[in-house]
């Protein structure tokens, strides 16, 4: 199989020429770039000197899709937006990393987006793909779109409760932490390393992007709309993201029942990893690897439950979900290519 | 005047020092330990040569009462209540910086330390220095138990709202997080530079010893004593606290509403700075200052109050409120000694 | 005294508004940014709060020549160069901490810098001020060069031996060793946070700019002109410089007896802190303080020489040393304002 | 194939563990630890669960012998000294990570590591590996010594010159940096995060134990034995090794003749990747992966050679290198198992 990327040079794009190097089925047809076409991607990147030395190539949706059998779409917002009729028109299958195709309701999108959304016709053919909780056939699907990280570590830990309508959702609080490449490659002041080191800030307050994108899924799941807090801080790590939960129990509940659920829903996931009761991950036990490891308690004081996850932000959260979605469109082993030991320490 | 520091080759001792060389009204009249007697605090803290160059002496109380006007005792939990009976039965005026004499309930103190309470005899002297809100007169104080560094910075967040019962407590969830230097000098595994790099952490889940202690303290404010959540998470920095805390409105409010009764209730408070509607504050702002940024907002989807403080864990989460304190108790200029400019970047 | 600052939002402008606000005989006039006029530096700073809130005004030489009693020139090299003239044609006296009056050759000033080199008749006026070695009375000095902050940490550390003509001066071979905040705050892929955490860069191979400016001191000194080998890496810290220094020695010495010329080269220099025989700094050890710790050492296996100087770029690296030059040359004392004890850890 | 690690609780052992784990060809026998026997590897791991569940063992060379067709023995110096004589009289065949078998000399060894040496008859059966310039064929070869960390970047830095004899080995100067993890897990006052974090130190000055372990080399393949500078530095980092090297020119060079020299000599090296003249690694660039990246560059001023080499102290300085020569000794292909793509950033 061959597969293009397009956006190869922000951190999306380079993890996914990483993964797809040590995926056993998958080579690369070609990495694309509006912005640095005709650069080998080893300029921008010299770790990949040895792996990618072939020539950056500008966007041509035709031949990509002529000469591609899976495309990664990792551009910025609105950009994938713009360019998606084009791919699709000619075919192309497309994994789409950016969050353009993730909102069906396109008023919520242009709200918190600040943006147009996309043309309806091709938003409707897209498939929001939580790989783990997928409940529908992937392999004729055109066009999937891939989660954002912090829904992907979000909506791992709620999704057990709340698909068993066992929480009230409009008791949840998403504290949600990241890593610096989070924010992408692009120079900012945000993410200055003076400015970023020994510093832990919060930033958009009230409104992050990735909020209804949690609360739409939640929705789904439970059948009823409802409001969540969801807040986002940027921790001086480079790749991580942790998610502290806390919602109502409805009833008395244990730490050992919750954690029994966990373990049954996950029980044929591989990629998620429920910890023992009382023992809790760290943002370096997933590093470079596509797992979610997650715990659950229960705080008999308050009468709350708490739901800690964790994910490697460019893996589970980017790149490595976008892989495991692939696997999943073409009828591939679930774990080919993705089946690596976390970097640690 | 002078004083004295007990526990110097701790962080909070170290801090101590640094911060007793600008006071203007203080000399220290000698460092005390018990592991390092014999040795110069510089051979542990080589920053601190030019500055504190005379040997550590052993630790004798009747001595230590009678040269100082002031002591700090910077010991571990358990250690500070052996030696409080010596030292103000020998009239020391003493301000601890240990978790020892917070708690008024034995039980509980028992509970969340699992060590033996101190005497009640001195531990009813002993009042709670939350320096902003303190409503007595501590000018004949002989023991002010001085806060922990989480329920600082919870506890300034909170106090507004709930000094003027404008929260139901029982539905506060406060997420903190805290630098490395938090844990101590002592060298752990938890505290390994490979394991703590780069990686995020959540610790004590539903144990963490600081919970009855911001219980307590609510509760003399509101009236009613009721369970709280709070979580701790160590951040991959040096120093620095920042709280993320979550309550149910009881009625609709506006940010600006909520922003204003802080800018009110802290307008004579030099430490707390108020940030303005809809900007936040990073740790790093505080750095090696006694200050308290904080930000409060209102989140109208889900009618759920956002406060969010940070300080620096060593300075205003110890041994910056200590001097605070000991300012207070001596009847010396409150920002003596500790008007200092944020070390940024 | 009156203090302006032009420039004051890099992080050289930052940390003088730190000392200036300590200094017990200066008080800060205006504050000049010829980006940000208009703005509060509180904008920029929120870490400033409360110490600088008027806003920053256009630079207007002729005005702030008449308002200030010395006025600090933290603008890029180049800037500087520009602005000058109308400056000291007005009156005012100028420490200025580019590097454009550093250089007394102007071929080399192009060369290195790759920028036309100042007006003469302005650059023979500068003082390039080394403070610990500045052998002249500046009390009626206009323009004082501040040192780099790579020269000042390798000057310090060669200057007694280089003085005393006890090593070839070709022999000498400095790797240095910075912070990221060396880089200035404007955002770049060099200072991205997650381009520079977890990692250790070397840059500007055998081409900084600070090379020419160590080499003329060191003529200077010894008599001989010679070029020296000098290499510089970017270290995932926020603050300090280390550099370590080989050169070959003339004849055998010991460990000791270089400890004991160093010790008494700098007895009377509060700043400089030489360390005890076989213990060596680390940069933590002066961060936000105007020290410069060194150690020095003989390889009898080799018979090199190998001294190590630490310091903060921007304290003794920047903003530190222009306040001691300043107050060298208005005759207040050497210490006013820079008497603070390093924030450690 | 199958594989014992002994001392899998250390970073050497669980970095093995990672990339046995991904080898096509060979599968873990058992993992054994003195200290944690009984316990399962991922209660000091979380990051291994799913991979590494079965018990650690206790330490019975005979029955590892028997069982396992390749052991790597990471248990610290004078450790692996006292088991090896078992190991090998029960006919394992050991790739021994530890310090205690690189030196021939036992002088030496005494002088520079403070232990005992090992048994000469064991000693002299030691093949040293360092993989690249392995002169011998090793696939009967029993004990095969795996280089330190500093000593494999220093010495594929130097090869391509000293072997041909081009430079002067007496003026050669190693300026080394390496990250914390070098320090291994145990927890220690120099690897304490807070000590650490945000600061850099020079260590062990004139005193690192692989100073005779460079020379010994550089003599084997200059045919002198000569003194050579070398200094260590600890960098707040996790992983990552840099070695910055300086040396007279005995005659006129040039960058572009000097990178050519390099470029052939690595020609069919997979894991050397030498840089573009003119361009240089950062550490983070093989980070996770076993390749050594390399610039080299001639300053024309002083007519000096420098050299920059990076690795990954875990993998292409620890356990990395292990399995390459695990490879070797095997006759499998070399990259089996180590065709890593560095994660990045």
């Amino acid at each position: 199989m061959k597969a293009a990327i397009i956006g190869a040079t922000g951190y999306g794009g380079a993890e996914l020429i990483r993964l797809l190097y040590h995926h056993p089925d998958v080579a690369l047809q070609s990495l694309y770039s509006s912005s640095q076409a005709g650069e080998s991607i080893a300029v921008n990147y010299p770790h990949l000197q040895a792996f990618a030395e072939s020539e950056l190539q500008p966007i041509d949706p035709e031949r990509i899709a002529k000469e591609a059998d899976v495309v990664f779409t990792s551009a910025p917002a609105g950009v994938s937006a713009e360019m998606m009729p084009q791919l699709m028109d000619s075919g192309a299958r497309v994994v789409d990393l950016s969050g353009d195709f993730r909102l069906q309701n396109t008023a919520k999108y242009e709200a918190w987006y600040q943006k147009q959304a996309p043309d309806e016709r091709y938003l409707r053919q897209a498939v929001y793909g939580l790989t783990e909780w997928l409940e529908m056939d992937i392999t004729d699907t055109q066009l999937l779109s891939n989660p954002g990280c912090y829904p992907t570590a979000a909506l791992l830990a709620l999704a057990p409760l709340v698909k068993q309508q066992r929480i009230d959702t409009s008791s949840i609080i998403i504290d949600a932490k990241t890593g610096v490449s989070g924010a992408g490659r692009k120079p900012a002041a945000a993410t200055h390393f003076a400015e970023t080191n020994d510093n832990l800030k919060i930033y958009k307050v009230l409104q992050h992007q990735h909020t209804p994108e949690i609360e739409a899924m939640l929705e789904a799941w439970s059948g009823v709309s409802e409001a969540i807090t969801f807040s986002t801080h940027l921790v001086p790590m480079t790749r991580g993201i942790m998610t502290t939960i806390y919602a109502d129990a409805p009833k008395d509940m244990t730490a050992k029942e919750l954690t029994d659920l966990y373990q049954e829903s996950y029980n044929d996931c591989y990629f998620v990893r429920v910890r023992e009761q009382g023992t809790y991950p760290g943002t370096k036990e997933v590093y470079g690897s596509n797992f979610c490891d997650l715990s659950v308690t229960f705080d008999e004081r308050t009468n709350r439950i708490m739901i800690v996850s964790v994910i490697d932000n460019l893996v589970k959260g980017a790149a490595g979900q976008a892989v495991q979605n692939m696997n999943r469109m073409f009828g591939l082993k679930e774990t080919a290519g993705l089946d690596m030991v976390p970097v640690y320490p």
